[in-house]
């Protein structure tokens, strides 16, 4: 049996899109997903996603770690940010984590309520989720997060790295899904020459965080796939699957 | 100097791009904006694009030719839908024409009134097109009409092929654009087998209309580039430069 697999290119066209008994794979590989996964790798309990800053500082006076990004920087008065070094090589295990992102959590409020399943998906966990989604067994829809509900390359690149991750037993529905499959037939074998030429690249070049971005752009690093359960993101385990 | 490009997937991204002192190519490939152009081509003096059937049924009932498509369909009780083939052919000799389509008509009046001047763009005029907007000498932004606000994968293959030829005195200000000249490059040697693959040509094959797709994935059989002058579309002329 064949699953439908589609993909929606920015927050903005999710209304055309059905949700309902399906799994959803958000992204947002630079950085939000990416450095959730890396959170919860490092043994974090869980991450609560929230969509404004105030809510971020607010669990933080209340002793959670907070952090907070916009525009692709660290919100002011802030340890933590979305870069995935913040967190790597730190014992995170047990604590809890609250954070908001410009554009990460934002798609992640926008699937939450609507979908079976939520999953945070990037390259440094792609065959990670790929394996969640085919145990989850239902239709799949990434969905981009984009940069202020525009289209981006990096996310649409990662739908297509899925998208072959998940073949033959998903099968693409639409034509995004082609779009995003032919994107990553050219620039898989460059992946970061090809995302250096985005308009969002030069954005970050601009903020020093190279680093960050060859980071992001190498596949398999991370284990952990964050998945939605009762508005906390936890790290994906296949027992989950019977909890919603 | 070289000018802008940018290129926008759907009309439910519109709000994100400024349009003021731009010149805007709406495509809506298949078939609206390759119609428009064989209209014009056939000797139409004007077509008024309109959102609305009824409007459309209240300019013909006035002596208008009226035409109107839904769903991929010729609307009820209408002679002329958005075929090609219900212009090819005919002379149209100073004829005013007024049209509406599910998805080209609505692209077009969002564009209408904030862009500096607005064009016609399809496969069939694709150099007529590119000469007109170098003419213009604007920043350019494609808008695809899409399907119901979907992405759609030959609107955005347009706009690969209009970037690839307004290059290199144009140049790609956006991660859209960089995508679809990805796609035009994998796609230009075989466009009509490429489409074949995508959910829109599923929806126009179940409607036996394959003539018209392949003639619409024909490059540059039309001259006529339709602008968009006090709310009709007429043939552009180099002279129209400067009439806005």
């Amino acid at each position: 049996m064949s699953f439908g697999l589609e993909v929606c290119l920015s927050p903005a066209l999710l209304p055309s899109y059905t949700l309902a008994g399906k799994t959803v794979v958000v992204t947002d590989v630079l950085r939000a997903t990416s450095t959730m996964s890396v959170i919860l790798q490092q043994g974090a309990e869980c991450i609560v996603p929230v969509t404004t800053v105030e809510e971020a500082r607010n669990l933080g006076k209340k002793g959670w770690l907070a952090a907070a990004e916009r525009n692709g920087q660290k919100a002011e008065g802030f340890h933590y940010g979305n870069s995935p070094f913040d967190y790597l090589g730190h014992n995170l295990i047990g604590c809890k984590l609250v954070m908001t992102t410009t554009n990460g959590t934002r798609a992640l409020a926008a699937a939450a309520n609507a979908a079976d399943h939520v999953l945070c998906g990037a390259f440094v966990n792609l065959h990670a989720v790929a394996d969640a989604v085919k145990s989850l067994g239902k239709d799949c829809l990434v969905l981009c997060a984009g940069w202020k509900d525009n289209f981006n390359i990096e996310d649409s690149l990662f739908a297509g790295a899925l998208a072959k991750a998940l073949a033959p037993d998903f099968s693409l529905r639409c034509d995004a899904g082609l779009a995003v499959s032919g994107l990553w037939s050219i620039a898989q074998d460059d992946l970061f020459g090809y995302i250096k030429a985005s308009s969002h690249f030069n954005r970050l070049e601009r903020l020093h965080i190279e680093e960050d971005v060859r980071f992001c752009m190498t596949l398999n690093s991370q284990q952990a796939v964050p998945v939605l359960e009762n508005d906390a993101l936890i790290a994906w385990k296949s027992s989950n699957d019977s909890t919603r």
